[in-house]
């Protein structure tokens, strides 16, 4: 197949070509899309509307040595729906900015955002705009992602109270086991080119990380239990950073416990291979894009069945902490690490 | 002054560091600002909502020997509020993204922030978000805006009509001619660091290219003649690549003349300098921000007299091409140049 480098065609038939591809799913809701000078959507009457804006660099959050373009382009506007849902609102649209050095072709542009209009099918969200620019250096792509939730219905970080269960959805450390693997075939491969990866026994951890899927369907399911959370935030830094923004804007301290941490046995297993306690990974590995949210204890009853939540804990007084009891009943001090100061040493989480 | 590596705060203590000095401007639109996952902002009942982002990238959009931090600040916030008010729509949240490397220091980045918070203040809209990542090189800056207007009041770039007049605010080519004399001076000061520039006598071209205005003033001025333009669209990229956007959606050509374009006198100076056509520079230069509008032929008279805008020309049946008309009377086709293939060549205007 012939490539067709971007400098051939120039930023305004770059721009053509793309919006061409793209389908608007709420054409009552987008009165203009790409193609102006900004979009022009109608707002929801008696709804309040979220906007968050994410950054994501090559070599800093992602390698295209072993992150399919289309995968990237997925997990792109996935990690920003993440952010919505996170606020216990509806993602409905998105613009799209990148900027990107002539390395790149129009066939992998293209294929970066088949990624992204698959997520858009996906959840039914809408590419309304963004701009296309160059750079000196690798791939950039930042984008918005706007949606909706009656008033009363968003869900802040603050609004946890002592008492509340600690819930997250999914489980934890999976994408940073991953992460893990991706990293060993990646050094595997460069010391040996003919090198075939056999991922196979990885599927799940390696999906978490190149496609993970913004849990829509647990506030969707929420709703449907009649519970609210009281406080909520996705896991893109790490249980323990994240369970710290909830405890300082609630001003509550909190009490996890070691056994109801939900650990897939594979990230268990990535986690004997490497050395590294499988506890850890969950608590700081982050990129999960889980839900960690509170609900009152009286809900208890609605939740403890459900195979895609788990109660790991409960908030406690502000002066009490941020502890983690572990399996032999040791209370450890949760520290927030986040990924980027990841540590393995057992010590410090 | 001792200087704070970004690397010694953490990008929650920076976020939190920015965030303490955004004041925000308009308490009851913004219900949450920054510090949750996403902000959440109250819809105007019986507006439509316009939203557009925008990406600068050293070295590409910026060059910081000559582009003070402050400026890149305001321009950044500028140039996305431009694209607002070319709807004819009022700004009012901003979310802002940025990827730094960790040559950048704290004073650095809120240098930038007081920069942004300048042009938050001169037109009373709310910083609501953003991200900060870091980058393996240069600065990258990342803006969405967003806006309101009734939904009749909304001016698309592709309502202009046959016969329609077309406008300009302000004059054109300054941005440009501003680039030049920075990139010469940058050039003069290499050769010998000792060399102390003497920008005096260019300040309204450097101005225009390192602080340029959103017109929101002119989009008021035409509410008040109850003007609506057909058509409009800013200019960023030059009058003529601008044109041809306008011309392409609303199905017609055009016809403008050189003897009505706005040039200020120091534009010409500075093209005799550098022996460049100052006609040329007014429309390939881009950057300068004004808006190019349409109005109906019958409202010439509100506008003739008017220091502000100035009437280049009338629209034509779409099979007449788009010409500029010369001093000399002879017709030349418009081409699409846009400012980063800009061309000395007269011949290829």
């Amino acid at each position: 197949m012939s490539l067709t480098p971007i400098s051939n065609i120039g930023e305004f038939s770059l721009i053509e070509k793309i919006a061409q591809e793209i389908k608007i799913y709420n054409n009552e809701k987008v009165i203009k899309g790409i193609g102006d000078d900004a979009a022009v959507i109608k707002p929801n009457i008696d709804m309040v509307e979220v906007i968050t804006s994410d950054m994501l660099v090559e070599n800093v959050h992602f390698d295209l040595s072993w992150m399919p373009l289309k995968h990237l382009g997925y997990k792109s506007v996935a990690v920003n729906l993440s952010d919505v849902v996170a606020m216990n609102a509806t993602p409905e649209h998105i613009t799209v900015t990148l900027a990107m050095s002539n390395r790149f072709t129009l066939e992998a542009i293209e294929e970066l955002y088949k990624g992204m209009r698959l997520a858009c099918d996906k959840f039914k969200i809408d590419i309304i705009g963004g701009d296309m620019v160059s750079s000196n250096q690798g791939l950039i792509i930042s984008i918005t992602a706007t949606g909706s939730v009656e008033k009363e219905n968003v869900v802040y970080r603050s609004g946890a109270k002592i008492n509340d269960l600690i819930c997250v959805s999914g489980d934890l450390g999976a994408a940073y086991a991953g992460l893990l693997i991706l990293q060993r075939e990646k050094r595997t491969f460069m010391a040996n080119p003919y090198y075939q990866p056999d991922l196979m026994n990885y599927e799940y951890v390696i999906e978490k990380q190149i496609k993970p899927e913004p849990r829509l369907d647990i506030i969707k399911k929420l709703k449907e239990l009649n519970i609210k959370p009281t406080a909520m935030i996705d896991i893109s830094d790490g249980l323990s950073s994240e369970l710290h923004h909830i405890c300082k804007q609630s001003h509550t301290g909190c009490r996890i416990y070691e056994e109801h941490i939900p650990i897939d046995i594979m990230v268990s297993n990535i986690g004997d291979e490497f050395n590294i306690a499988p506890l850890t990974m969950a608590l700081n590995g982050g990129e999960d894009y889980e839900l960690l949210f509170t609900i009152p204890l009286d809900k208890y009853d609605l939740v403890k069945n459900d195979d895609d939540i788990s109660v790991i804990g409960h908030m406690t007084d502000e002066d009490e902490g941020l502890y983690l009891i572990n399996n032999i009943g040791e209370a450890i001090k949760l520290t927030a690490q986040g990924w980027d100061s990841f540590c393995h040493d057992k010590e410090q989480i």
